[in-house]
């Protein structure tokens, strides 16, 4: 029989987030735009939002940073939404892989080309021409748009200055795009460099910790807003994206996340982590000191020692 | 609030059965040796055993067959208990691949040539040296008894026409232990023939998807063994194994069954199919027409539609 | 003893070419851009110019077309002339590949992400920067200059045309080069767009068979221009290039080539091929008619009765 | 005008192994056998044997160690020899690879499986089956006596102890091996214990650089034994051989050696170099300390003066 998970108590949050403060002197904050460098490395916080109502907050919860890659589950979430599974998944693969965010290699081994996975940067440049908009900058407005509706936050923006830093060190991720252009991933009539403004302007969404918790309990409760009733996505498509979170979720750790902490997670160099406990409860952690892999490192400690205090695995 | 899922009758899995029939048409027995082309395509059958002591069967499911990859589940669970995770953890990670069961190349390309999965061969071959037991006889032996205890089941026995089937096709099995032992993860004292015996051995276990259904029912328990209430192994283990079934279980389709049926499943060429509904149910197929990467193809349509009916997917 | 090679006749020559000329059937023009499919593919032509000073012609010797790959060892040859060995070093290899002329696979494999070789687009583009000129405006115009005056041909142009079709087709050269951007094989000061402008640029120059036999021969004496006696660059260079046109101057059939002809060759899509008899003799052919591998097929086929006729190969 | 190469005296390569003697600290001797490690690293020896007759010989020309990765081209030859070219090139390429020697990548990406080229491993084990001979012992015993006759030798032999050592430390080999079966490059009949056996036999063959210099100077001359007069091979073949030894005969520093040496060169872990001055010259060279690469470091330094000096490069 299954044992009820453990109440979590303000108090018992704010011990854990002491208890992982002194971890985040074992990362140092991304370092490969100068923006990212400015963070202090000491930060650390934690919301979570469950079923009940409840939003608990410890440590720099209101702290607010770029989103980053955990925008990827937005962006999958929307074109799976405006053009369904089917079209999607003409260009995109479902499939786990091991190789790091921003590889080109399984672009160029596997026959069909199609990047493996939404939750690596091929595969979310690849997903991004499938969510609804009349032009490549409409799309993004709509990605940050559904993200501040989960939120339920108007205040969310895009960071100008992240942006501009992001579109200026881009070369990796134009040779990911312009490689998929030569191989149909991105239909010949997209604009590379719209389509790449397009994405780092939603890599560039900055929030907090409190609002990340809450978009995770939207997934938590397969695309139900709590807070209004309102459906805003199927369960179909929450599945889905919660099944490629447990994937490749957290770079090439993600096997490592899902057999020690066994929640569908999705990390950000920013220092931003979204955890989901199905049905249950959405969290957000920012720390952006991270460790080598390019996740808060104490983060996921801290991620690691609630899912273990509340037995929240979902194996 | 989370939905109980719907209860299974005898009527409805035999109905299902009766409708996924006629999808064994569409694949067809393995080849690689002559005694798998024997097995009868037009065969299906299930198992699925409940936390309250049910056992409801439809088709052929009394029919046996060759455990084949299923057995990586085992041999991963002894490698654990046997040895512990960091021993383990040492030769063999447990990230998610998209390459086939059979691959050599990340071995070749990862810096530190681990192989990433228990449940590719590679990695299942490089697990079974942490099994326990004085020669490598001894440790196939302790799996086999594993397996026959699990199932609560002592006539399972090792087919030796099988085995030596196996055996005498295994030279990609050879090429993947031999590059293995250059490279250190198998460690120079083991002897590679004798290793590859132990393992085409463990591979040769005969059952019926009923004793599947309840090996798959103590994984669903996390280790306990509902009949005697005797813990096998530990709830950390259980998680490991369940959560690389996910990743990998089902070779280079492990993603879409993740996404499309979600529950974790590993299959095998011998037409086998274990699956795991966390804390309530275990679930064994049999149907020896496998689809083109290797899995049973009216099997894997029974537990899509399994799943779905019982809403069970754990995302 | 080494016998001297046969002299060769302009009767000899056209009757080559007469025997070749159905082998053009078996090939079709290059497609990626609509003008080089307007080729003619029944067309075939060679020249050759010797150190007598005889400059013997056959078949469409005169017609002209674009240099495409071919370029590649002018650029090659003036980045080392103006920037020495040692810095082109840095950033490209000259070791042997047998990956495609496009190949991204290496530049993401070899720890050290360099291309492998200039005879590659991704090692031509790299080595562009290097070759002379405040702006790399006029590093394209020092390539064309310097195929000018190998050439002896002041009428050798930019074909506008195929330059604009080059870059509106050029996704895969983007990938390539923004991706070594991010690897800093190309500095982070050089514009990829006017890099690959200058790219595609000299890949367009339109010249004759005669203007690839002059160039050839130029190789052929190490460097010296035998018509004026000038040394346009030192044996040392005109060696490596020698070296590089073996092991890679025919995309992946190069080391077909290198046992079955024996000299060093360049092809490009264009349908010309270049090739050299070290201290004695220089080739040019045009055939449009490609292979399935992207070199002409019946110049292919004409260079080896050459070389076979005149027993050249240099093994 | 070719210039004729300046001749060489025994005192000049007297002085040339006398510069190059302190370049042997600069290596060190090969690990992977212990046998191979007691090699002296400081010894270092030349032999020129030319169309004139003469066998000039300087340092430790005439120290026996083990011939290795030369056997090669040995091994090549008598394939070509006695299956023809078609044969042949139905399971090996004769394609430019910068792999390792023991890569088993190429095996693993490339569609037809076949390995790149007859100077690696994998592709020279490919070989050996084409070899003439009822047995494959009765193979190697060919390749034996066929390195004898060229280099008119009766007391070259295979050394008993590098072979077994060679065998116990083969899994590597065997991993390429059982892959080649697997993949039926190697048949299926073929058993892949005694062809390993077959090809360590051929590697521990244990010879002075004398022999190599006049084995050099039989593919010099194209396949003509110029002691006696006897055609050995027919030129096709030689001409093949030197081509594939410029493509991939010095490992993964080929390109270096054929930029800057020029001249087709193959060597082995056990300290040897042989070279080929075409229709001139034949070379060979000892020195047991290696490069990071695995070839004799004095040794190449050697040969680049040797070539400089005597202007042999063939580009």
């Amino acid at each position: 029989m299954q044992s009820r998970p453990r109440l979590l108590s303000q108090g018992v949050l704010e011990k854990m987030v002491c208890r992982c403060g002194p971890i985040t002197k074992d990362g140092a904050q991304a370092s490969y735009i100068p923006i990212l460098r400015e963070a202090d490395p000491s930060r650390l916080g934690i919301c979570v939002a469950d079923n009940a109502g409840r939003v608990l907050k410890a440590g720099d919860a209101e702290e607010t940073f770029s989103i980053q890659s955990i925008v990827k589950i937005v962006t999958f979430t929307c074109s799976l939404l405006d053009s369904g599974m089917d079209r999607v998944q003409e260009k995109v693969s479902v499939e786990p892989t091991h190789d790091g965010f921003n590889s080109i290699i399984n672009l160029a081994t596997k026959n069909d080309s199609k990047p493996l996975n939404p939750m690596i940067n091929a595969g979310s440049i690849a997903c991004l021409p499938f969510v609804r908009g009349g032009t490549l900058a409409d799309k993004s407005d709509r990605i940050v748009d559904f993200v501040k509706k989960m939120a339920g936050n108007p205040d969310i923006h895009v960071d100008e200055d992240i942006f501009q830093s992001e579109r200026s060190a881009g070369s990796r991720n134009r040779a990911l795009a312009y490689y998929m252009k030569s191989t149909d991933v991105i239909e010949n009539h997209v604009d590379v460099e719209e389509l790449l403004d397009a994405y780092f302007r939603t890599c560039s969404i900055r929030l907090s910790s409190v609002d990340l918790a809450k978009i995770a309990l939207v997934y938590a409760n397969n695309g139900m807003n709590r807070t209004d009733g309102v459906e805003l996505f199927p369960k179909e498509i929450a599945r889905m994206i919660k099944a490629t979170m447990v994937m490749c979720g957290v770079y090439d750790e993600s096997g490592e996340v899902a057999t020690r902490i066994g929640l569908p997670t999705k990390s950000g160099v920013g220092g931003g982590i979204l955890s989901i406990v199905p049905n249950q409860m959405g969290i957000g952690i920012y720390g952006p000191a991270l460790n080598a892999k390019g996740s808060s490192v104490a983060g996921l400690a801290l991620l690691e020692m609630l899912s273990a205090y509340m037995d929240a695995s979902i194996f």
